[in-house]
Formats: structure tokens, C-alpha cells, sequence
């Protein structure tokens, strides 16, 4: 990997550390129209194409069979925090499929909220798989399953008839080749397969606009979009990007991020799509430069100004530096 | 910055990430055994250069003037967790200095370490100063200032007579000129001073040696030395490589992490300074980098081959991934 610098991180007027990266920003069409490093080695896109993922609970009705809300159709879209609203969510979910939090096969860990965890721990309290951040998705894979009368266990596995539907979806969105040999073993057990940023991009502007896509995936899509414009909250938390300028810009922008330096979003007026990675996996890198993309691409300068150059602040609140994207993202 | 991939991190088979990074192994005359990457380039060393900068408070003689114990100077070149028994040590030293957490001008944060941030919520606790990360260095410069008649008001201060001897025997050590052109703010707010990583190596090893040193500040160096190998517990905490790695190897390593991805060294018996830097800060490449040279040189294999080649498990404890040294490491 010999990608471009595109974030560098000061303090004082001294470059303390950088970030290389990839990007791309696509339009429906698949044609290119911005790309920095390299876009079409398959990397793997983590939690950042957890709207995909969600299509087939949608576009197979299972979710309207259980009855799901909105914003539990934004849960299944997200990386949450762990605070009490996004575990409520998810345990409603699972009622609704008529089960419960011993069904899901995503691991448990702390709220990544600190105030969450902390709240939690005050209250004695410890984490169960109700605050793992991709519960919600999880609770998504066990609605789909039980809406078909499909026995959920064993779900997070690449030969389960949901996870079947669920890839299935995301190669035909993306118009990648979901093979074993690009496939890994994601944070919460399910497979993670391995997909350029450039198609990426592309499967994200399709998302955006429903272009190219059957009727009943673009009725999804835009239903999984409205949702999450509506419950911005719903997909990350308190003080997170994703929510933060979703909360700002509503149903303008879609953003969400993945581990490892992972950013994927879509700007549905324009008929854009967007994916970055850094090649560290550093969250701060990805973040920067999707909200560089999104301002330069979307025009949100006021709002995105802010997240494309955050200040480095230290414990005693002084300004010791800042983020700023670099190169051809300057 | 065009430093080399000294780190990749795996998942399955495929390399998801990888980090870039520079290094010096020097010895005490000052040749350099193993080098990659820019290590002429000044960087800040952060809190790697916490022994450095508590030479005067031993040297000075102000230590053993307020009686301070092995542990609480071992806490004075401290990165702590904010354990409790880092929050009790630190508090002590201000008692035997006649301050209190009030004279800390370090600002506060919550406990590093997850379990004592926890335990400090459950109790319906919030933190203080004491539990920065930072407060037994700042503990030792009010113990410095204090033994000396001086006020210890303002010593973050470049311009404090504290933060003059400070900075003064950083300069010496590593024979770096320390002028306010490469002078930054620190998270703690005391001086960030930008020295290459051939100097730092440098340093160390003298640190390590005495080898060129007078004989009061060798002395000073032997004495922080055997404190921390004997209480390796205050200088990090539990499950954290600078302890992990002293309370196994005792005095043969000296080991300190510095923010923003940097690692200082010393291997006193083979009279070696060791320093790296992750070009993008992360300290799991720096972690990675700093066990592989202290394996290659130290010949340490056994113990410090799982830290330079540590398994990545996602939630469910499942090995998903691993890093490893690559390039001129591997």
C-alpha cells in the first residue's frame, strides 16, 4: 500500500503523525468522479455497509411482518453506542421475533459510550450482547430468519439462508464477487468480505438514488434511508459524526463508519457515493476525509467545516493542534 | 514521511490495515546498531521521555529530601492507568511536598485502565487530576519545585525554573537542542519538544549506561532505573505492555510508550537505547515495533514473542487476525 497522505495531524504548527489513505466517489452510473490512492484492491468494509446488509430484511417484508418501527429499521443499520435507547431497541426487536437476547451471536462487550458504560457500571450493571455495537444488525438477522420460519441459530454463518441473503445482497449492490477466498471473520462473527472502495461507492450511489436497482430494492433502500434520516440517533450516538450530521442535514447526506478506518456515505440529491479507507484503520483519518468528501462533493461547508479540521484539544482544554486533510483532499 | 510498512495487521489471510513507522537502536557512544526509516527527523517523544525528565528530581537530591519512596518515583515516570494505587502514591508525593491534588495542573480525565474507571463510577465517583495519566511526572515536578523553596505555580510553564531543569537534562540526554521553533503543548500541558529518534535511542542508552554521563546524574539514572524494574506496576498498569514486559524481565528492559505512537527503550546489560515511531500514532504498531527490537536484540524470545506477534480476537474470542512485523522487522 502506498496510498497518499491525506490526513496529517498537528501540534503546534508541526506535522506529529499522517495518514494515508483511499477514496472514491461514484455516481450510479459507476462512473468515477473523484479517486485518490488505490480504489480497486478489495478491502474489507466492516460495519460501513450495514444499510446493505439490512435490505433483505426490508425487501422481503419482514421486517413489516414483525411489525419492526423505523427506528428499529435504523438499529439494524447501525454501530450504536450502547445507551439504554439503542438496548431497548434491540430487545424489541428480538420480542418481536419472539426471542430474546440469548439468541444473539454477536458477542457482548462495554457500551463503547463512555457515559453509557459508566452509567451501567453506577447502576452495577454488566454488558450483555444487548450493548454490543452491532446488535441491532444482529436482532435484524433474527427478524429476517423468523419472519421465513427459518430457525435463526447458527445465523452468523456464511452458509446460513439469512447470511446467504445478506451477502447476496451486498455483492449485487456493490457488483463485487463475494468468494470464500475474500472472506474474513468480522468483529461480531459474521462474515466480512473483502470489496473495493470503488465498487463500494458505486453499491452506495445505487443505494442513494435506487438506480439499476428492481423496484422492490429501491422502495427498500429508500425506506431504510428515510428511516435513518428520521432516527439519526438510532445509528451511533450521542456526539458521533454519523448521527451528528445526519441529525444536521437529514435525509441529504447518508454516513456510516466502519472499524478499521472504514467511511461509507451517499448524498442521494446528487446521485453520489462515497467510500474511504485509511490504511492504518485509524477512525480519526476516515472521519476527516469524509467530511472533506462530503463538503466538497455536497456543498455542506458550514455544517461540515467543523468535522473536516477538528481541533486537538488537551485535558486542560487548550488547543494543541489540530486535523487536517492533506493533499489532493486540501 | 515515506517510512516504510514496519507493521501489518492481518485479517484471515489478508492484510486489513498496515502501519508505517521509524526506529533507532543506538548504543551509548552514540553508533547506531539498527535503524529504519527517517530517525533524523525530530518527533515528539511525548510521555516516553518521563524518566528523562525526572533525572533532576532525583539528581537534585529534592527525592530523598521528601523522602520519597521507590515507588513514587517510579510513578514520577509514570504513564498510569489511574489504578488506585497510582491515585494513592500520586497523592502522597503532593502530601510529602505539603500540596495537594489542588498544585496539579495537569487537567483530569477518567482512569485509562476500564476496570478502575468502572469501579470509580459504581462507587458514584468522578475524576480528579489525580487520575491523569500524567500526575505522578506532574506530583514529581511540584515535589521538585517545592524541595527547592520554589513555588510550584505555573510549573508547566517552559519559563518555570522546574521546566527549565526538566527541559535542560532532556537536552543533555539526548543531545538535542530544545528551542521554543520545536516546542509544542503536551496532553498534560507541560513543553513538547520535538527530538529525532536517533537521539532519543541515544539518550536512553546513556540513560541506560551511565556511559558519559557525570556521575551524580548516573547515579540518578541507576537509582529511576531500579525503581521502576522494582515496582513496574506504577509505571503503567495491569495487562499493559511496560509493566507486563518489566515484571517479567525486570531490570534487563526499561520500556516506555509515549502518545501519538512512540516507544522508548533500554536494554542496560547490552548498553542500548531503542525508540520508535508509528507515523500514524497508533500505539498498537508502536507496541508491535518495540517488542520485535527488544526480542531481536534483547533476545528475549520467549517472553516477547506473543507482543510482537499478538492475535487479534474479536468479541466472541474468536482469533479473527494478528499483527505482525514486516519489512526490515519481520
Amino acid at each position: 500500500m502506498s496510498n497518499p497522505v491525506v490526513v496529517e495531524v498537528l501540534r503546534g504548527d508541526r506535522v506529529e503523525s499522517a495518514h494515508r489513505g483511499a477514496g472514491a466517489v461514484v455516481d450510479a452510473g459507476g462512473r468515477t468522479a473523484f479517486a485518490f490512492g488505490d480504489v480497486d484492491r478489495p478491502i474489507y468494509p466492516r460495519s460501513a455497509v450495514k444499510a446493505l446488509q439490512a435490505l433483505p430484511l426490508i425487501e422481503s417484508g419482514a421486517a413489516d411482518r414483525l411489525g419492526l418501527t423505523e427506528a428499529e429499521i435504523a438499529l439494524a443499520c447501525a454501530s450504536h453506542a450502547g445507551e439504554d435507547a439503542h438496548v431497548a431497541a434491540a430487545s424489541a426487536m428480538l420480542a418481536k421475533a419472539g426471542r430474546d437476547v440469548g439468541a444473539l451471536e454477536c458477542g457482548a462487550h462495554w457500551p463503547s459510550s463512555e457515559t453509557a458504560a459508566r452509567a451501567l457500571a453506577r447502576r452495577g450493571g454488566t454488558p450483555s450482547a444487548l450493548h454490543n455495537n452491532c446488535s441491532g444488525k444482529h436482532a435484524g438477522f433474527i427478524c429476517l430468519a423468523c419472519a421465513e420460519g427459518v430457525d435463526p441459530a447458527g445465523y452468523v454463518s456464511p452458509d446460513h439462508s439469512t447470511q446467504r441473503a445478506v451477502t447476496a445482497a451486498l455483492a449485487d449492490m456493490t457488483g463485487a464477487a463475494l468468494r470464500a477466498e475474500t472472506r474474513a471473520i468480522d468483529g461480531c462473527s459474521i462474515p466480512a468480505y473483502a470489496i473495493p472502495l470503488r465498487a463500494l461507492a458505486h453499491g452506495f450511489a445505487r443505494f442513494a438514488t435506487g438506480q439499476g436497482l428492481p423496484p422492490q430494492r429501491a422502495r427498500a433502500a429508500a425506506r431504510i434511508r428515510a428511516a435513518v434520516a428520521a432516527n439519526p440517533a438510532m445509528v451511533a450516538g450521542e456526539g458521533r459524526f454519523d448521527t451528528e450530521v445526519m441529525t444536521l442535514l437529514g435525509a441529504r447526506v447518508f454516513t456510516k463508519t466502519g472499524a478499521e478506518g472504514v467511511w461509507c456515505a451517499a448524498l442521494p440529491e446528487l446521485g453520489l457515493g462515497l467510500a474511504v479507507k485509511a490504511d492504518d484503520g485509524a477512525k480519526r483519518a476516515a472521519q476527516t476525509v469524509i467530511a472533506a468528501l462530503l463538503r466538497r462533493f455536497g456543498g455542506f461547508s458550514d455544517v461540515l467545516g467543523p468535522f473536516a479540521a477538528p481541533p486537538l484539544l488537551n485535558w486542560n482544554g487548550i488547543a494543541v493542534g489540530a486535523l487536517r486533510p492533506s493533499g489532493a483532499l486540501a
